[in-house]
This record gives structure tokens, sequence and C-alpha cells, in this order.
């Protein structure tokens, strides 16, 4: 008795893992109205189930009986399997990657908090443009560090001008996301070769190079077109990481990876501090089965498609019910503008949704106050069926005026 | 750039990760000289494969394609696997349990770190039995605590004398962990009764009620008759934590859950700390598929016979060869105390039997000075096979002298 202060201050904070209580607000609503009556659009649990390969491999793994199959490997995770993590990482990145740059993890998650842990000190400062993701507060937080919030430009790219003077001797690391989450902006080669310049500029005059932290786990999913820029080749203090749970639909498998730039200057004493890490917070190692799942698997896609004609259909039914949207580049997630009635007060749009059955996340928490999040990795009937919510929602609010 | 300088030098401090750096030499050895020319002690991968009920629950499920069966579920874990969880805590403990009182986790390390997360003050205190598993070091220091190691008496069993003194106002948990790592020792009813009176003691004086944090993957492996006695029954801010990693032999899979007392008063604050720190550090939830696994197979039982004939075979082999060793009453640990020679200095006698290809884990780390662990959990074959090396390294001690 009692919990530490820190923690109760923290999770009965008005912002504290709201969107997780959506999502857990919503498997209540749904057994209460019905599957088909209860619009979530809350979290980022992908609709499309994993591809076929994946669960081949689980059915072909799971009569495996080998010697220590589910025993404990190095800390860093299987040899194998960090070597076909890195042969990922190479084609992605189009420069040589070694199976050494790799430290599998549990997820994306506890990718950072293993990566954060080996390079933030008390006072640290990691940099990143908002909106962004909610819990990079407590990855960064959680290690004595604070999370410094850039503001993106008003189309929600990156404002390259803002961060570089944002950039100070406590900075460790800037953090970006794309395609991003909840903005579904891809940040273009353009603008990262900036960061880059900036970030070079920095630590020249500074004399401390901060990381720049890619994390990536939307990489696969991007629209019209479009592809996320590599970062090894410009930046060489560059760390990506990455998770199996939205390519491949595995968000609860707790699969990821840490990979280090093979060109950063001081490479092998960060993967050494992430294995390090890795062990003492208690993760261990990142599970064993899904490991090799995810060895086999990589190269496996959902079909992305799916994710694009549910865009499209939001997009349409947000462009009908007349709320304002961003048209995502990546990712599931679509950025909405809470309309001027809620003069800037995102978190009573999401209320006021919800008395239509429509769950959403509040701006708010990812740095984006007067915004929503509708994550629409839900299945398309359920996009459909959302459609005279929407539309009614809006209508009410008008006749109300 | 660079890594943060606490993990720099925690990392590279000698008694780091000591015992895993044994388990990854053992692994280059093995290449080296094959697998039956190394007696790996090292580390507590357990050798017995899990139990036929395993194998078959983990191919019925890979069967299984279910909608969003590898997907996100609430951060507690699948409330039907908590339910299972508190059916198990029940028949272990005595008392009825529910499932509001179990969190999953990644493994026994992740519920430490979980836990410790949530109950741990920057300045708090941790008390141990020493010796004690390596590892609760950063478990509590990860979170501003300080782990306080109580020697125990010379039997190993607990010195609450000792443990009532160091008690004072930071003191946040009593931590024990029985059967114990490094020792075999199992706590007596009597013992933990006494603890749990100089502790209900100690906070009538003092205010601050310490919780009794009881790690207990060892529980299901006990010799001779002996069993682990409950806490829950005996004192009210009582937590378990364990996993699957040992009972059932899936250490690699990360599979553990917390279970608070349900008498314990500030209970659903603790569970629902638990719940937000294993968000906010990135484990996110337990790995989805095992924790269908253990839901369905706890009550399966390694044949842990097995494991007491090895207890037998090296208790004989260090007999012949003359170390000195405690009898274990679980686990599979067996304690070695230095010879005289080595005059209290464990490392030396690791790097001494390393000569002769025995990997061991030096005492020290785990806070018991002069000794050794041996971790048995390797066949029998690989103890039988370590015979002639165990009485060659005394011997040849001897005539040195």
């Amino acid at each position: 008795m009692p919990v530490s202060p820190y923690i109760k201050s923290t999770m009965t904070s008005k912002s504290a893992g709201v969107i997780r209580k959506m999502f857990e607000e919503g498997l209540e609503l749904k057994k209460k109205y019905g599957e088909d009556k209860v619009f979530d659009f809350s979290i980022g649990n992908p609709d499309l189930e994993p591809p076929e390969e994946v669960f081949q491999c689980i059915q072909k793994l799971a009569a495996d009986r080998s010697k220590n199959c589910h025993g404990y490997m190095p800390n860093a995770g299987y040899p194998s399997v960090r070597a076909a993590m890195a042969m990922k990482t190479q084609a992605e990145q189009g420069v040589p990657v070694g199976a050494d740059c790799v430290v599998m993890s549990v997820g994306a998650a506890g990718a950072l908090n293993a990566l954060f842990k080996a390079i933030i000190s008390e006072g640290d400062k990691v940099l990143v443009s908002a909106p962004f993701f909610t819990e990079y507060r407590h990855y960064v937080k959680n290690y004595g560090g604070t999370l410094v919030e850039v503001p993106a430009r008003e189309d929600f790219s990156l404002d390259v001008e803002a961060l570089a003077a944002a950039m100070d001797e406590h900075t460790a690391a800037v953090l970006i996301n794309s395609p991003n989450n909840p903005t579904g902006r891809i940040y273009s080669e353009q603008q990262i070769k900036e960061l880059a310049g900036a970030m070079e500029l920095h630590a020249r005059k500074c004399g401390r190079k901060p990381y720049l932290v890619c994390d990536e786990p939307y990489r696969a999913i991007a629209y019209d077109g479009k592809t996320v820029p590599p970062v090894f080749p410009v930046y060489d203090s560059a760390v990506v990481v990455t998770s199996f749970a939205k390519n491949l639909s595995l968000p609860g498998e707790r699969i990821g990876y840490i990979c280090v730039n093979p060109a950063c200057p001081d490479r092998d004493e960060v993967v050494a501090a992430c294995i390090f890490t890795t062990r003492i917070l208690g993760y261990v190692n990142a599970p064993a089965f899904f490991q090799r799942v995810a060895a086999e698997t990589w190269n496996a896609k959902v079909d992305y498609s799916l994710y694009r004609e549910r865009r499209d259909l939001i997009m349409e039914i947000l462009d009908e019910a007349g709320i304002e949207h961003i048209v995502p580049e990546g990712a599931f997630y679509m950025w909405c503008k809470a309309p001027s009635v809620f003069k800037g007060d995102d978190m009573a749009f999401c209320d006021y949704l919800k008395k239509y059955n429509i769950l959403s996340a509040p701006g708010s928490g990812f740095g984006g106050k007067g915004w929503i999040r509708l994550a629409y990795c839900v299945s398309k009937e359920s996009i459909k069926n959302s459609r005279a919510a929407f539309v009614k929602a809006v209508k009410d609010l008008e006749e109300a005026k």
C-alpha cells in the first residue's frame, strides 16, 4: 500500500489510456447492442486476417518438437531470425545490413522501451513531431526523459526548422513515425534529408549527436503508389524499430525488432545496450514461437488494397456528413477535425459521437487538440453501417444550433 | 550518442549478466567441442520437454483461424485466461480468487517489472533474502528503488528477525522466492507466518504496509513430498507472480501472470496499476497465442521426478568430488561452496571449472559470495558425463597445493 503516487496520478489522469478505455468500452457496448450496431474506430487492431502464409507457418511450426524449441535463446533473439530481419531491413533501406545490427523485441512498443532505456539519461529530451502516437510520452518518461512536442506544419508534414530550433545538448533523439499514427502522413525523402541535415549541423555545433529513431510499423501500408523513404543512407545514427502487428496482423503476439544503422558510429555499443535492456526490463526475449513465424513469413502481405478501400469509403462518408479530414497516405487512421461548435474540444466531440455508438480517439492525447482519430482497420460492413450514424450525428448538431 | 552512462557502466560491470554470458559462451563452446563435451550448468533453461498436452494444445490452437485470434485483447489478458489463472491460484492458495485479481504478463520477469513499476517510488526499498535471483537488482533499480539484501540464515532459510529489523518507512515490499533460486530452499509455513506477523507489526508501527511479493515460478518443482505453503491466507497485502517457464518448460514463450490477494486492502488499485504499467512499459499484453495455451494446459505436468533424479545424481557426483553443497528442496539449482583454496572467490572457482568445460554461475551475482550455482536442468547424460570433469577438477586443485 499504496501504489506509486506517480502511477496513481498518471493512470487516473483524464487523457491516460483514453484509446484503450474506448477499446474496452467498445467491447462492452458490443455485448450490449450487438457487434454490428457499434462502430468501433478506437484502436489500431487490424481487422484483416494474417496472410495465408502466416497461418500455414503457424501450423507447420506447431508440429515441431525439436529440442528446446520453446526454450530460451540469446536475449537478442535467434541468430537466424536476426539474420532474416537484417535481410528485410536491407531491402527496405537499400544498404547492406548484418544480423548483428538487429535485436528482436516484444513488439514495437517493447523495442522503443528497450531503446529508450538504452539511450536516455535523466533529464534528456526526445523530440517528436506532433501529433504523435500517444504512448510515446510514457515510453520516454519511463527512463527519466521528456518528450518534446514540436507541432507539424499545417499539412502535418515535418516542420524541420522547428525541430532544429528545439534541439539542444539534452536532445538524445528525434523520433519520427512514418506513415504517421494518427495522421497517415508519409514524410517525403526531401523532408527526411532536410531533417538529417539539420541533425548533422546540430551535432557539429553541439557535440552531441541525437539518434534518429524511426518507428515504422506501418511501412508496408502505403497508398496511391507512395513508399516510405529509407533513413539509413542519409543519417548514420539512425535506428529503425518496427513490429509485425500491422503488416501481418499479429498485434497480440508481440513480435518486433530494433535495427541499428550499420553505419552508426557507436553501433555495437547501442546494440549491446539494447540487448542488455531487453534483459533487465524483463522482456528477456521476444516470444520464441512467433520469432520463428516472423522469420519465415515477413515478406507475406495482407491485401492492403482492402485498407485503401476502407479509407476511400470512410472519406466518402465523412465528406457526406461534412466532417473535415486529411487524406491518409499510409497506415489506417483518419484524422478528422472536430466541428467548430466544439470549439476545439476533441474530447467533447468523441463523447458526442459515442452517443451514436461511434467510438473514436480524441486528438489531445496525440498532441493534436481539436482533432480526433478514426482507426479504419475495421470491416467494410461496419464502415458502411456507420454512414447513417455519422450523418445523423452532424445533422443533429446543426439542428441543435 | 552515446548510450546512457548508467546503462553503459552497468552492462560492462563485472557481475553484469554473468549467467547470460556463461550461457552464450556455452553455446560457442558446444559448437567448438561438441554438445556432449560441454557441461553447461549455467542457466535455468529446462531440459525436460513441455508436457504432451502442451504440444497437442499448440497444434490444436494453430489450426484456429477465428477472427482476431492473434489480435489485441485487453491489456490484462483474455478474460477467460485470467479466469483460468485465478482458478490455478485458488487451488494453490486455498482461498477464493477471482479473475479480476489476475493480470497476464510477459513471463515472471515481466510480471515483476510491471508490479515494481506500479508500487515503487523513487527512494523506496525492496527487501530480499540473500542469496536471490540476480536480476532482481535490475528489476527494482529500474523504478528508482533499491534492493536491500538481507542475508539468510546459515541453512538458507529466512532470517525473519533480520528482515524485520531492515523494514522502515521506505520499504515498499518484501520479495521472497520459494523454492529459491539459487539455493532450492522452500520456506516453511512457520517461516511464512513469522514473516507475515513481522510485516503486520511493522505496518502498525510505521503506517506503511509493505507488499509481500512471492515469485513462484518453481512452485510445482518440489521434492521429497515438500510443498510450497500459501501466502494469501496469512498476509493480505500479498502478490504472487509466476510464469510457465519452468513447470511447462516454455521459458522462451514469455507467459506469466500477477495475482493480487483478493483480500488486499487496495486490491483493485494495485490490479489497475499493473494493467497500466503493462501497457506503458511496452509489454502491452502477454503474447496472445501462449496465453491460450497456458489457460488450457496449466494443470499439465512435466515428470518432475526426472529433476529429482538429476538432483540426486549431481549430489552424488559432488560428494564424490568433494564439493560441499546444500540439498535442494525444490527448483533445479545446486548451491555449492567454493573450495577453501579459492578463499571465497566464487568467480575464480567458476573460471577454474570452465577449464574443465563445466559452466556454472558465480554466487556473488546472487548475493552469495563464496558459492556457485549449478543449474541441473540439463540431460542426465550430460550430468553423468560431467563426473570425470568434476572429480579431476578437484583432484588437480589438491595436487596443485
